[in-house]
């Protein structure tokens, strides 16, 4: 069987990354830039005031001397005249330090009188002013390409002059859920049968990762509905199909998707809870078939869908949010599936990450995995562990998964 | 000067989180439920095979047994009679387990030749087998209330038979950025004048807290304008201005709003960067007043406008995300303001996160913050560090931030 981390290479290696659009800057939020984003401007433009207060010649700066005021400059209003000796110009936070000036006097330092202040304190040159480019220069780089932009870099952005930003297009990832079993929340129940929960989960997944979903309707077990149904992933950035592909008689989407020349690349992984796992590509679509047991799906999905929708939206080596943490209960030794258990996280008192791995970890209990922190990484053949040892988690936690 | 977990606790005490909406389930990721949600079904609904194989008794289950195949029960299409001594159905992963059996041969360890199975391995009473209710319970609480849904979230609620979610209104937050010096991207700057980040950086951080902004014209320092666009946060859940809140001459803000009823509970905090920082209520409109200078207005967001604006969207109590880190560089002693240092984050290869200051802590870089991977956070008075002491630290790489 193929090893996770193999699986994922051979995921991600074909995927490209989508091609750009032109948004908003306020709808940039946790887009992803599709080129280095340089300054159109410099940031100050001109020196600046940092405090409130008066501008003045550090060669008059000696505490006691009384200077004329000869001039206001609030911010947005520079002073266009030049400071003389003798002479202060009354300044704000913002304010453009006026020609001659290369001082500032604190507003809490000053006695104003008339138009004359005077010094309480002495000043020192260039204190509390914020040279020219200080921040950045026209032409440097804010923010490079293949970053998902968080507040602050929109913050960067729109001081750096750009109303408009060069992103990825969100990849459109179509989802299939097949299954005679299954119905969709609040549709017809079959007998026996159970509400579909892996669409709407791997939708929410998509999106968590920059994506845009397309839930396809739910395909029964029926060789032509489901080969039509997967005619519909045309022109998609990724098809996700769930259910169907493991080895029983019921297990349709190779034969199906064949017949719509799906080309396999590999159909097992290693990996638990999973591992009937589908790789390949119809016609142009890449394609990832996930199992049908809703937290096989899901764990799947966090491991192989969500590092391919990222790297499609132009995340191009996002990592996993894997950290390390200290077992709060012991650990039996691993057989030759990569394993992922389903576990809470507690910090003790020194800051110490605690993972304890739930007792039951049937792959069926969609609760427990909602409730889980974290996910627990056991390597194939892992030896059993003592509490206390160190582990590689998966932090749930984040990401909004 | 009120202390920063003081002004914390004024501007969170008034706050109520929104009434509940009712948006589709494929809307509800990360939106914060406004209700418990109860199982509407128990799951699974009956006992079900979690592997392909026959179900069976389990009396009939030594090894070299050959039991005569009476029936077949694909997923969604349970086997209707009853397994009698001798018989096994063939089944499914997700198929109802038929009465009678109560013990699954795997397909593997099973032999079929025409209407017969022989047994290559003995089963085990209920090995294999899900339970009703093994998941969860009609009437269950799957998702306590003010829990912003994850896409696990998602998938139990849909298995609970949710097609529709009652969350909170995502809290609708006017942002008012003020001064004649400040013009949006892409329009004509005035003389000495900067371009305005502050009120896009809020929005994507009200964004990021499950708000829902809406940016106001830039008011520039006039008395009249400035409480005319007060005017348009009627109705909104938060008003935030930024810039006009200090001392000088040129802050309007506490006097226009002063005139249309603002209410002002307090405007300075020992916060760096920042300061000052109004607090109050115009009308039925709660307000904050942030800093004009964009890092602290930044800053003082995620401290003050981050966990408000939470408190409205139903999260009742999310702390900010600190965490404990380790100093990479020494820090100097601390005045009577608490500071909020950025700084870069690298981890160890033991798994240690060390945290490292930027030796410029300029409050009007911005470049510096937007590259920032934390704050370190440092209480007035805090003593000078050696490298390697412990610090608290808010990580600003989560939440879109």
């Amino acid at each position: 069987m193929l090893s996770v981390a193999e699986a994922r290479a051979r995921i991600l290696a074909p995927l490209r990354a989508t091609p750009a659009e032109v948004v908003p800057l306020a709808e940039g939020w946790q887009r992803v830039t599709a080129a280095p984003v340089l300054a159109r401007l410099t940031q100050p433009p001109r020196a600046l005031s940092a405090m409130d207060g008066y501008a003045l010649r550090a060669a008059d700066g000696t505490q006691g001397t009384t200077l004329r005021v000869v001039g206001r400059a609030p911010a947005g209003h520079p002073w266009d005249g030049r400071v003389g000796p003798g002479e202060a110009v009354r300044l704000f936070t913002g304010s453009v330090i006026p020609e001659g000036a290369d001082a500032i006097l604190l507003q809490e330092d000053a006695t104003a009188e008339g138009d004359t202040v005077t010094l309480r304190e002495a000043v020192q040159a260039g204190r509390w002013i914020r040279q020219a480019g200080q921040d950045f220069a026209t032409d440097q780089v804010l923010v490079p390409a293949g970053r998902r932009l968080g507040a602050r870099d929109i913050g960067l952005l729109a001081a750096g002059n750009h109303p408009w930003l060069q992103v990825h297009r969100r990849p459109r990832v179509a989802i299939l859920a097949t299954g005679d079993e299954i119905a969709l929340p609040g549709d017809p129940i079959p007998p026996g049968g159970i509400v579909s929960s892996n669409a709407h989960a791997l939708a929410a997944l998509v999106r968590a990762a920059g994506g845009e979903p397309v839930v396809l309707p739910i395909a029964p077990d029926d060789r032509a509905t489901l080969a039509a149904a997967a005619d519909a992933a045309r022109g998609m950035d990724l098809l996700v199909t769930s259910g169907g592909a493991s080895v029983g008689d019921h297990d349709l989407v190779r034969s199906a998707l064949g017949e719509r020349g799906l080309e396999i690349d590999f159909w097992t992984v290693a990996i638990r809870p999973g591992k009937p796992l589908i790789h390949g590509r119809l016609g142009e679509v890449p394609m990832i078939g996930l199992p049908g047991n809703p937290v096989s799906a899901m764990v799947c999905g966090i491991v192989f869908l969500l590092p391919a929708v990222q790297r499609l939206a132009g995340l191009e080596g996002a990592p996993l949010p894997v950290t390390q943490a200290v077992l709060g209960a012991a650990l039996p030794a691993n057989d030759r599936r990569f394993d992922h258990l389903r576990a809470t996280l507690a910090t003790e008192p020194d800051g110490t990450l605690v993972v304890t791995a739930f007792p039951a970890q049937d792959s069926s209990m969609l609760r427990l995995l909602a409730q889980a922190d974290a996910l627990i990484l056991r390597e194939p053949q892992a030896p059993a562990l003592p509490a206390g040892a160190t582990v590689q988690v998966i932090r749930l936690d984040t990401l909004g998964l």
